[in-house]
């Protein structure tokens, strides 16, 4: 019964140490004297709010749903999504706000540092991926405090230090998730090669919700990856290239997918995985210089390189290095990311010198001086030099998030955590009261397929 | 069958009605003659359209989905919500506008008054789950068109006559609407406690559409509380507030279900309805002067109290005084709303006077004069008085509603409203042509509900 | 096991040749050198962008979901629409491109563009209805292919041509793509009448999905009706009328739906087209000098229409004409858009001479000029000269629509377009690897949770 216990302890104590935190130190900024204040004010909740909503949209329903694959586990799958957004969110706040923020004893709160904290949650969101159904809610919520430090250490490393152009966040948060979930999983499950659980595999039911998660993530895509880019020109290309490369991918998803399965037919979790596959790979590339076919070119080979994951490199890792990858994260995040990395190399290599003063049209970073990112072209490096630190950037990326993944999956092993025997993963009966299961006693409770079976 | 004329009956000779009133009455305005003019329309509609449709997705999708959580009852839920919005807001507009718009016989019909009454229209929607699944929609109509001039009428009182502050509608729709409804459930159901139907039960897929629903409202939560601020820091506060607020409600709903449940299991029903105390709570003050902790502190608060409603006091209300909540709008509506209003008092006292200029920043209400609300700071009656104000409000509002309420709920009784027999409660095929339900014999071969008790 | 290969081939040369002719002729406008452009672009942005993402939503998602009304067909309907829209919204990129845009060998894309593209797509997505759950995706590929050429002539001649007034793309879209539509079916069935199969009739699991999808549909209808709106008064009304119509429908069709099926229940599928109606006969007038009442009274008419034939029509169709319309798309979209076009004859009939300099609201149409359309009132041709110009641009829309689906329905009877014998139809274990189907024994083949606790 001990176990029980240990997440509402562990999420109250957070809560009050919170309200602490925020006592001591965080405010609103004072409001605005000015009539013209009050107007750049009212511009920047209505430049940044829809987006914010739409990205809202995206993590808590879209991806919500999309996770509900798992036909007995809906509701596990959409509540620890929900709970791990705000603790993540609400732990990335405070984090930020010491490391970045700190001024005077105080953090001015508002939108934007917000906005900057939902996405540091986004990559415990998508790290679940690789252990869903076979994780405690305890093992989640710690592995969300580990992951959000070193998040932002790899973020800062790459974007502040090392001045990367990442403008869709694609190197720092997806491909950084990416490699962290797998190390946590490796860790967790160590050599134990995870059977095939029988409440694993998605009904026509479960399927057709988790399409309608990424539908939703579909649409609003273009929002998360433009976002943070400067109003304007930058701005417009980011919607545009993100729009192509999210078309592309759609069809070369039923293309890859119709070519590798048996007579053609199409593989429900490749459509749920490849359809957004270009919208991380444009993520990196979003707002450069490069003619649109580019953006379409690279939403088509990331969802060749997904559909291609999920039918030979997924088993390859699971049989070679007995590595578990639940929803396929390395399928969607990993591969993909990689790949928009490399094509950031490229559209700097080939870029003409003179489109580049439009380069610099990411808002400064959480915390970072604008001026140390934005001095002349890529800060004064030339493209050579810029290349080089794209492929440093995703060089830390990796390799940041595969050490602190493997140490936070050791930690995870500690018996206190409450892993779930085998037996009752992939239940949503282990972590809700689910009412009257019990007593349903009739004949024909409810049974419309039943009754259609019947029929023929 | 004289009944089932009754309804196609009423709704027809009020779309009559209504037609002719428009012919009369309604105008829009004459198009604008100048530039300049053209351009203050345009941004208009880009600051509210936006807004006003993010409401409509959680009037008709988010709290339509909330409500499903009834296993074969989701059809009429989706309908009768959907049904009683259009209806509301017709009866609203036709009410606000004799009333307070009526100038040379005619009515200038904006989208600034349809949003006034399709606010007018959620307080029928909240108070129709006190009786949800046991009333018909002739029944749910009658009661609409009651609960719209009480509601109207209160309204005016409260924020026109007592100036109580009040920005995201919380005493004047939230608690209104709950003790409205309670009273109608006491008229209606009398003395006769409600037995548990086998019907009212959720199961675990319609738990998870009802979460989905949830998860809609959580989202779009803050475009409801801030739609009526004035642009600039007072709407970045309310949103910023509100974000607060709900996000802390989610992590206590799950802390004080887990602490309450046998096991530490949560329960879905406690997850519906906690995570949006907090946004309940949060609209009397979230343009108010305060810092950030208070609206964590708020939402925390808030949810407990509405997981402790569910838990303890919805039950002692069912046995002491047999008062039927079937959706528990108490816990969700009425406590966290007067936990608000109460904020609202400790707020306005503990101010500190030179902030005080940042109060008036809700647009002037439906009708009213913004000079009369405007005044000064509260009115120039001090921050004494203004708490005064706050708590008459409150009173009105918890007695106004639960007086129209029981009114209303007796007139429901009405043989000639069709109340249905308890047998027939929650399923759609009442009210629906369900199209091979009633052939549907066989031992439930197909039935996810059957095999799921056949493992127990 | 030819025809499995002939879909990932088409779609495979289809993505080849749009990196081709991307490569050759499609740049991006270059970036704005002045600060005034930038701010240009970025209120372009955020005044087209918002709604093209409802825009977005309602196809992928809505539309989607609406069309998973057929029990076991809810991961073909969703995954057909959505691959339809991407191949149909670049195919008519493509084919806009060369007929319109081409200017120096090169094409300049822009979000407005993608827009009008998407609403190209549109007719594609409608037309579908006839014949779902009965055609192979190769089939609707084909019908993809034909139809957007057709409809670009179509539109070219309606509104370049004829200068028909028509901002919500009423008469251009949806009649057009209704009889298209009905063409097709009539082709590909011939005489033959469809018998009901088992599988095609709606369980209440599946109506309730499908109703939530036509609740989506119904929020984000103003957006569709006023995005290619002038911002300012034209916007507002466009918006406004689109309100009152679709409010008016959604009770109306309560009403007729009542009065029409025995014992006054309402129909799923009355209401879920139905409410609907309104927003379609609405497009044609939306932005004209009318008032409100107008709006109302269209709304309630085109829901009366729209249920009256679900009730009468279209079996007489079927009957008389062996006219097979599996969504019952002729009364949502043909009869309401006939009656919108009536109205917008009596509405430029009757409209008093000054206030006609509010008409010209509509953007210029893609690739029109201008100045063709907007010179004066009415391109100087008077009242009557519009009004018999309306009825032209209907007469066209219907005439060429029903040839050229005629045409495009015999050419999907080839027979390597691999249409799916009659016993396989409506069921997605055609198109999908659906995992533990094939191997479910026993008779209830279709239970999935049967099969899964079978299997414990």
């Amino acid at each position: 019964a001990e176990p029980r216990r240990l997440l509402p302890l562990f999420l109250g104590l957070f809560q009050g140490a919170l309200l602490l935190f925020f006592t001591l130190f965080v405010t609103y900024d004072e409001p605005s004297a000015q009539a013209e204040d009050t107007d750049l004010v009212a511009n920047q909740v209505y430049s940044t709010f829809p987006f914010f909503q739409d990205i809202q949209v995206m993590l808590v329903v879209g991806l919500g749903l999309l996770l509900t694959f798992l036909p007995r586990y809906g509701l596990s799958a959409l509540t620890h999504n929900f709970l791990l957004l705000n603790f993540s969110m609400q732990w990335a706040l405070v984090l930020q706000g010491l490391l970045h923020h700190f001024h005077h004893g105080q953090i001015h709160l508002d939108l934007h540092k917000l906005l900057i904290s939902e996405f540091a949650a986004v990559t415990v969101l998508i790290s679940v991926g690789a252990i869903l159904g076979r994780a405690s809610p305890c093992q989640l919520l710690v592995m969300a405090t580990c992951e959000i430090p070193a998040y932002l250490t790899s973020e800062w490393v790459i974007v502040t230090c090392l001045g990367v152009l990442d403008v869709g966040s694609t190197i720092t948060i997806h491909v950084f998730s990416c490699y962290f979930g797998l190390g946590v999983s490796k860790a967790l499950f160590r050599a134990t090669q995870q059977p095939l659980h029988p409440k694993e595999t998605p009904t026509p039911r479960s399927d057709l919700t988790s399409l309608v998660g990424t539908l939703i993530l579909w649409v609003f895509w273009p929002s998360f990856v433009a976002v943070l880019c400067q109003p304007g020109d930058a701005q417009h290309r980011a919607i545009m290239n993100t729009l192509l490369a999210m078309s592309a991918s759609a069809i070369t998803t039923v293309v890859a997918s119709s070519l590798l399965e048996r007579d053609g037919k199409l593989s429900p979790g490749h459509l749920q995985n490849g359809s957004l596959a270009g919208g991380v790979a444009i993520g990196v590339v979003a707002d450069m210089a490069m003619p649109p076919v580019a953006a379409l070119a690279l939403g088509s080979l990331s969802a060749v390189v997904c559909v291609l994951g999920f039918r030979f490199f997924t088993p390859l890792l699971g049989r070679k290095l007995t590595l578990h990858d639940q929803c396929g994260i390395h399928n969607l995040h990993g591969l993909p990311g990689i790949l928009g990395a490399t094509a950031s190399i490229v559209a700097i290599l080939v870029a003409p010198k003179d489109t580049s003063e439009s380069h610099p049209s990411q808002l400064p970073p959480a915390g970072g001086n604008a001026s140390e990112v934005v001095e002349g072209q890529w800060g004064g490096r030339g493209a050579g030099g810029q290349a080089l630190c794209q492929a440093a950037g995703l060089a830390v990326a990796i390799g940041a998030s595969l050490l602190a993944g493997l140490l936070t999956g050791a930690a995870l092993r500690l018996p206190c955590l409450a892993r779930p025997p085998e037996r009752l993963c992939f239940d949503d009966s282990l972590y809700f009261k689910i009412q009257d299961q019990a007593e349903s006693p009739g004949p024909d409770s409810g049974a419309e397929e039943g009754a259609l079976a019947l029929k023929e």
